[in-house]
C-alpha cells in the first residue's frame, strides 16, 4: 500500500482530486519520514529532501525541476517532471504574443483613443519563420499551431528531431545559421549548464534586424546586457520576456527601461491542479504495475 | 483571344502579376467598351457596369461584392468574388484579439509601465466555446486554428454545414440557444438582406455576460445601439469591432467612447495582388475550358 505525501501550496485541492480518481491501494500521508510517492512543487520537495528518505518516486507538478539537480543532493529516486500539460497555454502566450506585434494591437489602441480611423498595414504571420530554440512537447505543440497560420517551422535541439511539424532540424555549431533565417526566436529551453546564456551577442546579432526574441522557458538562456544592447541600438525588432535570471524583476534593473520590450511575469503557463493529476494518475497505474513511469528527469542532463 | 479589363487602384501590380503567368490567348486592355473579362474592386466596377456591355465574366479582388446587387444593375454576366484567401488573414486578427483579452495583454502592459512584477492569472482559449456566425471558407479556416488550440467551435448558418471542423451546427430559430452556450461570438457574414441586424439586442442577451463578440464581416450584421447599451451595462464582457455601419466612423459617433469596445479599422484583412491572381489565374483556365468558374455569386442570395 504505498503512501502518497502531497507537498504544494493547494495540498488540499490536489488531496480531493487525486481522492476523487479512486486510485487502487493508495493512502495520502502526511507522514514525511514514511512515504513511498511524493507529489510537489521542486522548491518544497528540496528542503524536504533529506527527510524524504523512503520516497521511491517523486513527480514535480512544474516542468523545471532545476532546483532538484544540485549533485549535492540525493538521485536516489525516480524523478518525473510534468510535461505534455503547458504546450497548449504556451501557443496561447506565443502567438498572443506574437499576433499583438503583427497585427500591430498596440498602436490600433492608440489610433482608437485618438479618435483616428486610421487604415495602417498589418504584418502576417503567414509565411514567416518561427525558430524554436529547444523542441520537447511545448516546442511540437508550438509548431503545431504555427503550422495552423501558414507558418515555417525551424528547431534547434541538441540530438533529437522528436516533432515531425518542424521544417528544418539544426544542431550543435549550425545555431547561427539556424537564427540567420528567423522571424522570430522562441526559447522554450530548461534551465542547465547547457542553455546558460546560450541566446549571446553573437547569436541575437546573427538575427535579421526584423526578428523577434520570445523567451518562455527559463531566465538563464539569454544574456541580459547583450539583449539590452541589441533593443537599445535596434539590431531586431523586438524582445518578449516571461522569465529573467533574476524573479521578481528588481525595482532597478534595466528592463523597466529597455525599448521594444514586453515583460510579463512568468505567467506564460501556470500548472493546474487538473492537468497534473491527469498525468500523476497515469504514472501511478505505471508505477503499481512496475512499468517505467512517463517524463522521466535525467539526472545527468538535467531534464 | 479574350481582352481584360483591370479596374483597380493598384493596375499596374495586376498587370505585372498577370502578365508574367503568361496566360494563353489573353490579352490585357485598356478599352472599356471591348473587354471580356473584368478584374477589380466593386465598387469601381460599379461605376463603369454601363459601358461594359460585352463582359461576360467579372471577378472581383475583395470578397463583399455588396455594391454589385442593386437590382438596377445588369445581371447578366458571371460574377466571381474572392474567397479561401482570407482565412489565415483573418484567423490572424481573430486569435490575436482573442488572446490579447485572455492573456490580459493590456493589463499586463500596465503593469510593466507601472514597474510591478505582477503575477495575476491570464484566461486561456483552452475548453472554451467559439461560435461562427457564418461559415463560409473565413469561418472554416478560424475553426481549424481553433481547433489547434483545444477550443470547441459551434457555427450558426442558413443551411451548410461544409466545415468538419464544426462540433455542432445550429439553423434558422435555434440563433438564441446557439448564442447562450458561446465564449466568443465571431460574426464573419457578408451584407445581405438576411444579415442586416442579426446581432440584436435579444441575441446579445442571450449571450453569457463574459461573452466577446467581435465582427470582421460587414458592419450591417450588428444592431449597434443595442451593442452599446449591453457594453455599458456589462451584459457581456468586451467587443471587438473591425467593421461598422459606418466607414469611416464619424467623429461624433458613441462607439469612440464606449467602455470595453476596441475598434480597428476594416483592416483584419486586406486583398493581396499575389492571392488574388493565383486566383484570377486558376479561373481563367477554367474560363477558356468553358467550364464553371469557381466562387461564382449567386445574384439571388447576395454572396
Amino acid at each position: 500500500m504505498p503512501n502518497l505525501l502531497i507537498l504544494t501550496s493547494d495540498a488540499e485541492e490536489y488531496t480531493r482530486l487525486i481522492q476523487s480518481n479512486q486510485l487502487p491501494d493508495l493512502k495520502i500521508t502526511s507522514e514525511w519520514e514514511d512515504c513511498d510517492i511524493v507529489l510537489g512543487e521542486p522548491k518544497l520537495i528540496r528542503e524536504a529532501l533529506p527527510r524524504l528518505s523512503t520516497s521511491k518516486w517523486i513527480q514535480s507538478i512544474y516542468a523545471g525541476v532545476e532546483s532538484l539537480m544540485d549533485s549535492s543532493l540525493r538521485h536516489d529516486y525516480i524523478l518525473t517532471n510534468a510535461r505534455g500539460v503547458f504546450g497548449e497555454l504556451m501557443s496561447e502566450y506565443v502567438f498572443g504574443y506574437l499576433l499583438a506585434h503583427e497585427k500591430k494591437i498596440f498602436e490600433r489602441y492608440q489610433a482608437q483613443q485618438s479618435k483616428k480611423w486610421d487604415r495602417f498595414a498589418s504584418g502576417m504571420l503567414r509565411g514567416k519563420t518561427l525558430g524554436l530554440l529547444g523542441v520537447g512537447s511545448i516546442g511540437a505543440h508550438i509548431a503545431e499551431v504555427a503550422k495552423s497560420f501558414g507558418m515555417k517551422v525551424w528547431g534547434f535541439t541538441r540530438e533529437s528531431e522528436a516533432s515531425t511539424q518542424v521544417d528544418r532540424y539544426f544542431h550543435g555549431s549550425n545555431l547561427l545559421q539556424f537564427a540567420s533565417g528567423l522571424d522570430y526566436l522562441v526559447i522554450v529551453l530548461p534551465r542547465t549548464n547547457d542553455t546558460n546564456q546560450i541566446v549571446n551577442a553573437g547569436l541575437v546579432n546573427a538575427l535579421p534586424s526584423h526578428a523577434i526574441i520570445m523567451n518562455v522557458g527559463r531566465g538563464n538562456a539569454v544574456d541580459e546586457p547583450a539583449l539590452i544592447e541589441a533593443l537599445n541600438e535596434n539590431k531586431i525588432a523586438g524582445a518578449v520576456l516571461d522569465v529573467t535570471a533574476q524573479e521578481p524583476l528588481p525595482e532597478d534593473h534595466p528592463f523597466w527601461r529597455t525599448p521594444n520590450l514586453l515583460l510579463t511575469f512568468h505567467t506564460s503557463a501556470v500548472s493546474y491542479p487538473e492537468d497534473i493529476t491527469r498525468l500523476f494518475v497515469e504514472n501511478y497505474h505505471l508505477y503499481i504495475e512496475g512499468k517505467p513511469l512517463n517524463y522521466q528527469v535525467d539526472f545527468e542532463r538535467g531534464y
